[in-house]
């Protein structure tokens, strides 16, 4: 198909189209002459997961695009499962501290209790994984809101990841038979992501509505 | 203390102290001269709580200010709780479909969707909250890439998030008699979010690494 169709068919414009192009997100179509490609199905299902992972998924661009190459490169389900992991975001940013002394130990604190707390679970995971590092940065932030997890209330939380990391991977597992594998897992590790979050919130506001009933709500509480 | 200092004790440069003052994110210090005013302790928690949920919450600075309007005006712990809940940004984002009926078709079966699973779950939520409608645009999001969630499937991801959110919920109850508590409803619902997303990606990458030997890992399979 033409790059016309290729934007009726997703509803991408075609200039996003050309955009994604040139940033490296979408594969180049068939050259059928000098100024004109022609765009199969793969572009139609890529395109989809472009739209999916900047919107759905929040990523930038950037962090789409290596996504992308992730998937692209890996040969086995499982390799393909932990370079898209790697590839995703991690969801903190550590803000400017005052001061870096306070800091340094602050920062050597969240590091041991995220150790203690991999050994606690007997997660097989190394220091340098970017998960690791991200959750350190995560228990500083909170702790500096004065919000400690204390270690048992930290287990208890990793106790439920790891059931939803054991739904996520059965999905994966279903799959790897499918053409889309890749593509398919990307929905798993990244895509959830907001499902799960919008789960916990109606959960939270269910338990916040039956202890107590508000103005506008019929509901008993 | 002086603006100088209030700089010094958050590690927030002075601009963007006048910046979020301006945008009406932390209220005004005590004026002692035309020029001069005099901030104290509640001006530098409100700026750990900004910094906290424009890092790790990743908040927009409009975002931010919603979340601390809601904070400032409700005057009970589940009124905080749930003008906090509402004011969160939803962190998905519908993406533009191709064609316009068969949008409205798939928004409707979407909304179906989640209703049957409030319905199944037998939580207390209106379908005014903006956690409902964005669930329905997220599995729409999902179904667009054949990641259908079967019901089944979500209600077992339903029930976990329901004991996360217990475990929220449990504490925010602890916090009742804190001079801070909506700050602390804040760090509960909307700064654990990461926190339980690093805490899943850690799961997924141990379970990954457990079918499978890494080339760059020395851990038996």
């Amino acid at each position: 198909m033409k790059i016309s169709e290729l934007s009726r068919t997703t509803g991408v414009p075609v200039a996003s189209i050309k955009y994604f192009r040139r940033e490296g997100l979408l594969p180049a179509g068939r050259a059928t002459a000098a100024t004109l490609a022609e765009y199969g199905d793969e572009h139609v299902q890529r395109l989809r997961l472009i739209k999916a992972l900047t919107t759905t998924g929040g990523l930038s661009i950037a962090a789409a695009r290596d996504v992308l190459t992730a998937v692209d490169r890996s040969d086995s389900t499982d390799g393909t499962l932990k370079a898209i992991s790697y590839a995703l975001p991690v969801p903190v940013t550590q803000s400017p501290g005052a001061d870096a002394e306070e800091e340094t130990e602050a920062a050597t604190a969240a590091r041991a209790d995220v150790a203690g707390l991999i050994a606690a679970m007997d997660w097989q995971v190394p220091d340098t994984s970017p998960h690791v590092q991200g959750l350190a940065v995560a228990l500083q932030e909170l702790r500096r809101l004065d919000a400690d997890y204390r270690p048992e209330r930290l287990v208890a939380y990793a106790e439920l990841a790891r059931s939803i990391a054991r739904l996520d991977l059965e999905r994966a597992a279903a799959l790897e038979d499918s053409p889309s594998l890749a593509e398919q897992a990307v929905v798993v590790l990244a895509l959830s992501g907001p499902m799960l979050e919008l789960l916990r919130r109606l959960a939270q506001e269910d338990q916040v509505r039956r202890r107590t009933t508000f103005e506008d709500d019929d509901t008993p509480a």
